[in-house]
């Protein structure tokens, strides 16, 4: 009889805890949708700011303008956070194909931290392979000196675009490396890239210590990789690259930009979400991050805007350097350890102003469950999936050095890599209302570790 | 032991029919991300047709292109349906506000089947209402002889975007009835819109038979809005509103473009999926209902191309005249009856070319549950809400005059009503992922009841 009232009490207990959490879940949404800031504020960033790659006085730009519009969101405390980044330059660049009988130039970008061609042109015969195996395959003869052109197509099959990423990437990351070795003077590739345009996406790739020489590589889109494919395919091509980038010596000061509302009961227990500052030097890193800085500041302006009293700390974190180096989110994990940070769980948001689906967890199975137990509330908002393995790159040092519960937000993966690292990557291309809604997601998972905890 | 036998061969049965159409799942998506040709076929009517207002030119072009593109997909056979349309006419237009001390242009569009002011300029002062109760409580002499302002906001609050068209619609459909009651001389609304731009958005309205006149009405989009709100709280604003439209005497010859591949086992059983061929003219139609269009053409395309054989008659229909009168709808319903045939279930397409989320179903909880259970089969092309009560306009005479189960395709809903009946649902806001994950749920769907039937 007893265990039967306290059975009967958890259960009200535990309907009139849902209760609640159901009125949270909408009383967060209905701000977000009715009074969020985080459109204007993306708008102000991509219009005012413009691209912010680490190191360059936009980027110096993009701090003031996190710290400003932190402290308007309502943040307790905003502060910034030294992180010293690596300065890749890029300067001009042009890359001309001779596909008929003259020279053309295509649309092409230099991959980001590659090694150009010191300004001076850089002209060869092309050989087309589709894959590494191709290359593996063919004498030295038909590849020294030659620039290869890696025709590795980003596969559409895949639903989840960020698996075709997945699959393709390591031609962009590491493709001079394979070919310095092979002789080749240098690289092109077809972009990491969904679109049915001809936008080259940047993005960046690394030198091997052990490689020959660090060989040029561009990327050009789709559209232009198809005529050279064609081009290739009917005989002879040359391209004459031409490009100034380089790596400068040293790092430069930067910072990651840092707002919490402190906790009511355990302030010294730290929820962290966060998106990255810096972008790559084109478009307007509107999706790719500009979004995600954007949703982590509502997040406290919502939460400050509808009275709520966090337990814990909640810590909203604008990256700097995820592009081409992760020195800002190094800088946070390095900062928590040396004064001892008791965090519960982080989570990144850097897959874009799209439609919320899901969050992926990287934590033990029993946190996943405990996450998962509250599937219902999300379903209102359209969000269904966690089953994801997923947590974020700025995130990825908190997790490895102290062993954090981490999770991403994962919106609509269709579009993203339209855009992605390409001058299209611009304000126009976020929905207001897509956008809004990642925030709302987010604002309700950390509403929900913040009640029910995480163990 | 005999009935666990049976037990364990039915368990072996069911799981080796769940694998095979997991497979078959596979197959569609691969076929449709790889090779549609819907996304071409949807820059070809956009471009080449471009808007379609039924009984235009234009529409009867968009009949040839139908046909056409049907064949091409490689339908067994493809007819046209007679379908006799109402013609409404634009016109020239203009509305004009004088919220400062001019009269200035502002974007606005005459309501679809509204008439005009006979090309004169219809000028007074306006009047502003935030919904149908304020107009209420107005006294006559407040009302009378003025341009009554209709300034009811789209709800952005509703997650479910069509929840807020729903919410609103009323304002644009029937206000002209509710103002002319009241001896007003003309009507603008705030555009059904989600939209932070100033796109109108046009769409259907209606006169009662009993109203004193027909008035204009004409929709102006949210930043016009915005301004005439903010004028109007000052002081005394005067509209003039000019236009030639109205609804021509009788109904011109149309046509449904049909096309179908015949079933191998049950041939008069039918199945049908569809969209529809007309649109509002401005714009190019892209998203309402171009996209539709294509998908239910490449439904035929894919399954065709991958060599199945399906058990039923699956037929693909661009309904013609679902904007402003249905025609197309009621002929395919009143037709299907005449020639008594058997049908099993019509899925439409109208709800935007965007990554779908569901299937809405209007059908018997046993049906609807007979599809709920292969929600795992739809999970991985991310497509997991059955719960909602949908079908489509077209088909609606379908579902009533045969007491048909119907279904709707229900793409994520967040930017439909940005594009929706105005000049910016052009190609160019349609992404060809996302439109063809749409193609592929609807070509699953219908795999899953040719094979396992709704009963």
């Amino acid at each position: 009889m007893r265990s039967s009232i306290i059975t009967a009490t958890a259960i009200c207990l535990a309907l009139t805890s849902d209760a609640q959490d159901s009125v949270m879940f909408r009383r967060i949404s209905d701000e977000v949708l009715l009074h969020s800031t985080c459109y204007d504020n993306l708008r102000d960033l991509c219009k005012n700011v413009g691209h912010r790659l680490s190191g360059t006085p936009a980027a110096a730009k993009a701090v003031v303008w996190g710290e400003k519009t932190m402290k308007q969101a309502g943040a307790d405390r905003v502060w910034l956070q030294a992180a010293d980044v690596p300065c890749w330059y890029r300067g001009k660049e042009s890359l001309a194909l001779k596909m008929e009988k003259d020279f053309r130039e295509v649309p092409a970008l230099s991959l980001g931290n590659s090694q150009g061609t010191g300004g001076k042109p850089l002209e060869a015969d092309v050989v087309m392979v589709y894959n590494y195996e191709e290359l593996k395959a063919m004498p030295d003869n038909a590849v020294k000196g030659k620039i290869i052109f890696f025709n590795y197509r980003f596969r559409q099959d895949f639903v989840n675009s960020f698996e075709g990423y997945g699959d393709a990437v390591n031609y962009r990351w590491n493709s001079p490396n394979i070919a310095s070795r092979r002789g080749a003077a240098g690289v092109i590739i077809r972009s990491m890239s969904t679109g049915e345009d001809d936008f080259p996406h940047t993005g960046s790739m690394h030198y091997d210590d052990s490689i020959p020489k660090k060989i040029p590589e561009m990327a050009i889109g789709n559209q232009s990789a198809n005529a050279l494919e064609y081009a290739c395919k009917r005989g002879t091509v040359q391209a004459r690259m031409t490009s100034e980038c380089h790596m400068k010596e040293g790092l430069a000061h930067s910072y990651n930009v840092i707002g919490e509302i402190k906790g009511t009961e355990v302030p010294e227990r730290i929820i962290t979400v966060g998106g990255h500052l810096d972008s790559w030097d084109v478009g307007e890193g509107a999706h790719d991050d500009g979004a995600g800085c954007v949703q982590s500041i509502e997040v406290i302006r919502a939460l400050k805007a509808i009275g709520y009293k966090p337990r814990y700390t909640i810590r909203a974190v604008l990256f700097m350097n995820e592009e081409n180096g992760l020195m800002g989110g190094r800088a946070y994990a390095d900062s928590a350890i040396a004064a001892k940070e008791n965090h519960i769980v982080a989570i990144e948001t850097d897959a874009g102003g799209f439609s919320p689906r899901g969050i992926g967890m990287e934590m033990s199975d029993a946190r996943k469950d405990r996450i998962r137990q509250y599937t219902h509330l999300f379903l209102p908002y359209n969000v269904y999936d966690f089953s994801h393995n997923e947590g974020g790159a700025d995130i990825s040092p908190l997790q490895r050095k102290m062993n954090l519960p981490v999770a991403g937000l994962m919106p609509d993966s269709q579009r993203y890599f339209d855009y992605h690292h390409t001058a299209n990557d611009v304000f126009e291309n976020v929905n207001h209302r897509e956008l809004k809604l990642g925030a709302v997601t987010l604002a309700q998972f950390i509403y929900l570790v913040c009640e029910h905890g995480l163990d």
